[in-house]
């Protein structure tokens, strides 16, 4: 059971091919006894007057959409899913990105710092994370104009030119609800009391920009061009029967990131890809990779602590993403920097043509899925830069 | 003429110490003939529905009002300053801070990487920056509280305890407003249509929990517990006589970061501190620091160019920082961090204390003026930590 905002419809809530209206549902009274829930909240034309109204409203709501699609006689609130026009489902708050995949990682420091310790020595300490830019969050579909940028030349200064090392990062989003005091830290126990549910993300990234932007303040225009979401939230509560225990950490993190609850969550992840020719032949995307969400070394509960550990406040609407996904073998990486090694080595596709970054016409798509249920799929095609 | 949002009346504008209520001279009919202002703008809680209205629409308000400001039979209108309770000026969407004065950053690389060359390559090449949390930004006169996080100790791994190098940083921030396309950069030629006005900014930094986190993606922690804005904006159009051009840069900028249009401005800055002891006994706050804004390296242009020049879209109430603003000459810094030089040269106080980093109970007030025309104040007080 996933939810979606649609453009004209308002709210609407998906369990298989029946998608329910929940403005429809509200006006006819069918929400009217949720304990909490504000009557204007399902009639928004976004999911942020649920997320403000907290954990006790999504349970009864939850269960409530559960029971109405169960029933055959509410005809007249269900719509076709291929009808929709789907618009962001939350207006984003606050956006920050982790880097909580210590494959991921590892990769990453191979690659940027080879000779040296490729973890950083806090890696193991603190979940590394920084803002990003809510305001270029797009809805899954949107197409991604290629981005130009400042990039490193042979001699002497940059040059401004489109990147030619447009890269994805799989990731999996968590939607917060419910408002934190500022100057007061949201303690593990209680992170559950914010993490309304997931999406994938995909973070878009800009390789060549970004290796010559990113010291000291770290990454800025090499993501902050576009970053994609699902149009289906899933709730938590969806996921409860696959959350497990997150994977051994040594050395033991803080004790203000320890708990005992299960918040890694087994969740197996894809990549496809489509280029333009293989579009063109009928041929279907491909997939490039697979992983699984479990072994993200930092919990989605660290990073929410975490997050407001120095007393940072929270707002309905806050996304953070986990940081690219990836796995220890070769085929589950969560990028192409990594699935092509740095470019050394090219991925084939059945178009016969080859790939280390994207090129124009690329679909990406991310898919996710744990047992029945699915996350919305984030999916995005590569345009030209602009002239 | 300063533009200021109070709690209970909504916007209002001071010109000296009279306030007049936009509100109430809407309601007047006194702003109807305005071309492009939506009626309910001026009627808003905040300044966003005016930052969306654009640049044209601006100039015609602003100069609607130093008419009324100037007449003498509307004092219906006007309110006295002292009765004002502000709140934020405008709802902030995304907020972006550089790194932009040569000095500070100078200053910085001497501190956290002696011995070597204190500009990193990339510095005179591009703007750097990074995104902040816009969730925490808060008005003048909100207290702070001392944060909480994860410092490095001697030996081990590092400890969860309260910053013991809490610091300021005194910077300028700009109000952003209208919209660009995303995909679309917004040409320096064209920034003015999107440079509404200027606050000033204090961006609180825990050195000790910033310097353990920020490798390699940046500030995070360090930061995000609180950054403090003016209650009042000042319109760029109040400063446009003290634009200059912009300092010399060697080596040229990439051609899309040039322009011959003056776009430094004449500011002078000023620093105060008021320790508990010292408001107590009736001293009056002392300066601790003077500077000017317009020797800053990348101008406001610049920025607000580079920041969209991968595509990346603003939204009215878009707000960026300049990055701290220090002189060339001792006592023209803008951090404690570089007044103290490291902690290793405290500050004596009038009250026969000293100061490296802040201590709980001091209270910081960023002044800026240019001629006649005032910038808001910024002020805070440190509160301790959280228990």
């Amino acid at each position: 059971m996933n939810y979606a905002a649609d453009h004209a419809l308002g709210l609407v809530v998906a369990a298989g091919d029946r998608v329910l209206r929940l403005r429809a549902a509200a006006d006819a009274g069918l929400l009217d006894d949720i304990d909490g829930l504000p009557p204007d909240a399902p009639r928004a034309d976004t999911l942020n007057p649920i997320l403000a109204a907290g954990r006790s409203v999504w349970t009864g709501l939850h269960s409530r959409v559960h029971a109405l699609l169960a029933r055959r006689d509410h005809d007249d609130l269900l719509v076709d899913a291929r009808d929709l026009e789907l618009r962001l489902p939350f207006d984003v708050a606050d956006y920050v990105d982790f880097y909580s995949s210590i494959h991921h990682a590892t990769n990453l420091g191979r690659l940027l710092r080879p000779g040296t310790e490729p973890l950083l020595s806090n890696w193991r300490h603190l979940p590394v994370s920084y803002h990003g830019r809510a305001g270029t969050i797009v809805v899954s579909g949107t197409p991604v104009r290629r981005p130009r940028g400042l990039v490193a030349t042979g001699g002497g200064g940059p040059q401004y030119r489109a990147t030619e090392r447009l890269d994805i990062e799989l990731e999996v989003g968590v939607v917060v609800g419910g408002r934190s005091d500022l100057g007061q830290p949201v303690s593990i126990d209680r992170v559950g009391e914010h993490i309304f549910g997931l999406v994938l993300l995909n973070d878009w990234s800009a390789r060549d920009i970004q290796a010559y932007e990113y010291q000291p303040l770290g990454p800025h225009l090499g993501k902050s061009f576009a970053t994609s979401i699902s149009a289906w939230v899933t709730p938590i509560d969806e996921l409860r029967s696959f959350l497990r225990p997150g994977p051994h950490q040594d050395p033991p993190p803080s004790a203000h990131l320890r708990t005992e609850h299960p918040w890694a969550v087994d969740l197996d992840l894809r990549v496809l890809l489509e280029s333009r020719s293989m579009r063109e032949q009928g041929i279907a995307p491909a997939q490039v990779s697979s992983t699984n969400f479990a072994d993200l070394y930092w919990t989605i509960a660290q990073q929410l602590t975490h997050m407001t550990a120095n007393g940072a406040s929270l707002r309905p609407g806050d996304l953070y993403g986990s940081g690219t996904v990836s796995g220890a073998e070769r085929g589950s990486e969560g990028s192409f920097i990594e699935l092509s090694w740095g470019g050394e080595t090219p991925l084939d596709l059945p178009d016969g043509s080859v790939r280390t970054f994207l090129e124009d016409g690329d679909r990406v798509i991310l898919e996710g899925s744990a047992g029945d249920v699915r996350l919305g799929p984030v999916e995005g095609e590569i345009l030209p830069a602009a002239t």
